[in-house]
């Protein structure tokens, strides 16, 4: 058994004793970890300004360079990211339905962790506390998977962490790192049937498709955002141009920034050259059909590849649809299940547009950008669920939990 | 593109207008749909002769002829089934759960349906109108693929359903059979990736393996179920003599009959004895430790096989155990995580049990046979999931829903 199999191992053989863990100790043990972040400031920077240079040494983007990069504002936020997730109410113990049946036996289904979780990432450290930390509230043990760039910074984290959460009297397996960022560590994880409970890639297609190929465990696909937003002949103008330029431009290069702009006809000729001046302004590269083209010459020509594509990029793809249908039509087609806007005053359109629209999230007069688990109140978020089996959406707490059916009876047998 | 891939993308065609049926039409079909098993009861009973005719001549074992036999009183309990899920309240449109954020948005949890179900099912026929039944009222499509033992009751079966369920307004496309049982079929099932959004395996190793290896669609596994009883030294003697026969031979050939029977050595002298001639005059073969043996010198030898087998059979692994503690350890060694009971007066050994199993079903004081949708209160059931993801027990309405944000604003970005 190499080391990933001795800290799966590790991690299940502990899963029972941090499942048991109480709302004390676990809220407790996060407050010192959020500490514990901030005294150990300098060392963690520190560390992580080794991940930096090494990864400028390589020539690697500056977008990434960035990602990586410690800062302490950013530990003030990851910080935060664990108080938050603390203040949360406890998923462990929930009853989520009860009844009596005729015979008298009271069935009662109850949320339980779900053991082992381990999670494979990229560059960006902060996510090495996002998921401690939501592991722990959902009394989970969990495995930290993150990218080589990134290694000398997941080590200090961890034992940060691991160091305040031991104080607090959580086991020590309940937080481990794998310190082999190797592609073979990734395979050897996502094998490790019996072991891990769910495995979430946070990563690029190539991490995916490994896993639907070569993975045994249970896995949640955190998946492309091919995101679209729709304005409706019945949007507000003024409304409708501030959600598709803060849904492109706020951050182009995450998963919830809008890809594609589909705008009904009858709105177009007024609305949508300003809005495209908008864009442009802001330095977005606008790709059109060819009515596009006709009332904002600027436009590049948009090809079928576009509207399958996610730039993540300050580039956005615009087409003029004819009908609601149409546009509900074309996200069904092309998107990729995490989230979709429509800007409408129309009451019956926004309905509709929510109800036959197939994604994880849907949004009425709001911007894509808050399909995000912080947003949505989670404190953190383990990643955005594309698929539809268990999670869909962005995933906290709730997510890190399956059921249990307890049944009281009094002697019963079946007849 | 071969008959299933034709089935399978006539069934995601048709998933959309399946969702958005409203509940009368849906309720209203199912009744028709159990009148009309009723009324159809000679045709159906003669398509279903010529199936256990052949059985019969193949020299299937008289167990198998047995379940896939169909009588009137079978077709009643079918057409019950039908009418229970009918009485259900409808999952779809569910609001789980609501809040408001700071900025004022309006975050919606809402049940939805999964789209297309298929089930891939053995010889008994009452499957085909549960399975009809339950993805109909939670506004699924589904394809059916039941087995070639039972092909001729299954085509009549459905095009009985399918009849009544046009006539009410529901699309022809919403149930299907798979016309070819054969090897080829359920392997194009299992890999129609994109077009069936949950496959459900009610079959046997051989069948489980195959999907694990090639299966590419989102699966739950039904699996084994090796279900334990632990006795406690706080037991009711009677009530755990009367649970343990129960468990083990009112049904001997399901999943949620019991396997082993753990008690714990402070009761064993004084219960074990006349229990387990209780169940030797129900013909039950014991097989038990060597403690076990010195009690009841009629018990075969256990070996370590025994603890991991699902019997399915008048057969009982019998143990003695020192405590609460060797009871849990066993069950979470050699359980499959279907169902589990404690028989116990003390009210900290079964917490402790309900809390430390790690398994779907608890069943404090009660049959493990209760493990069962209709049981439940389901009305039928698709299936037991012996996973943790997405549904865990037995699985009714619910199981097969996912869900869908639905976030409203009022022009809100974030910034």
């Amino acid at each position: 058994m190499g080391t990933v199999g001795v800290i799966c191992k590790r991690a299940a053989e502990t899963a029972g004793a941090v499942a048991s863990l109480n709302t004390a100790i676990k809220d407790t043990a996060l407050r010192a970890m959020a500490d514990a972040l901030l005294e150990n400031a300098a060392t963690l920077v520190a560390a992580n300004a080794e991940d930096v240079e090494r990864a400028r040494a390589e020539g690697t983007s500056n977008t990434i360079v960035d990602r990586l990069t410690l800062t302490d504002s950013r530990l003030g936020s990851m910080s935060d990211g664990l108080r938050a997730v603390a203040a949360q109410p406890d998923p462990v113990g929930e009853v989520l339905q009860g009844w009596k049946r005729p015979n008298g036996l009271l069935i009662e289904k109850v949320r339980v962790p779900l053991g082992v979780v381990a999670v494979i990432y990229e560059a960006r450290p902060n996510v090495t506390a996002d998921v401690a930390g939501l592991c722990l509230k959902s009394g989970n043990a969990c495995i930290l998977r993150g990218s080589s760039i990134a290694l000398s910074s997941n080590k200090a984290i961890v034992e940060v962490l691991q160091r305040a959460a031991i104080d607090a009297g959580v086991p020590e397996a309940a937080i481990q790192l794998i310190p082999d960022a190797s592609r073979e560590s990734a395979v050897e994880l996502m094998q490790a049937k019996g072991l891990v409970d769910l495995l979430v890639p946070r990563g690029g297609k190539a991490l995916i498709k490994s896993i639907e190929e070569q993975g045994t465990v249970p896995y949640i696909i955190d998946g492309d955002g091919n995101c679209h937003v729709f304005v409706d002949r019945s949007a507000d103008p003024k409304m409708a141009t501030g959600i598709v330029v803060n849904a492109k431009t706020q951050r182009p290069s995450v998963c919830n920034a809008a890809e594609t702009l589909l705008v009904h006809a009858e709105i177009a000729d007024k609305w949508l050259p300003t809005t495209l001046d908008a864009l442009d302004a802001k330095g977005v590269e606008i790709r059109g059909d060819e009515r596009v083209r006709d009332l904002w010459s600027k436009a590049q020509p948009a090809t079928e590849e576009d509207w399958g594509t996610e730039y993540l990029d300050l580039i956005m793809a615009v087409r003029i649809v004819d009908s609601l249908d149409d546009a509900i039509a074309h996200v069904n087609r092309w998107g990729t299940s995490n989230a979709e806007a429509i800007v409408a005053q129309d009451i019956a359109a926004a309905q509709r547009f929510a109800h036959e629209v197939d994604s994880g999230s849907i949004f009425v007069n709001a911007s894509t950008r808050f399909s995000d688990g912080g947003e949505f109140g989670y404190g953190a978020e383990i990643g955005i669920s594309t698929q539809k089996l268990h999670a869909r959406g962005p995933m906290g707490l709730r997510e890190l939990t399956t059921a249990k059916y307890v049944v009281w009876g009094e002697g019963q047998v079946r007849t």
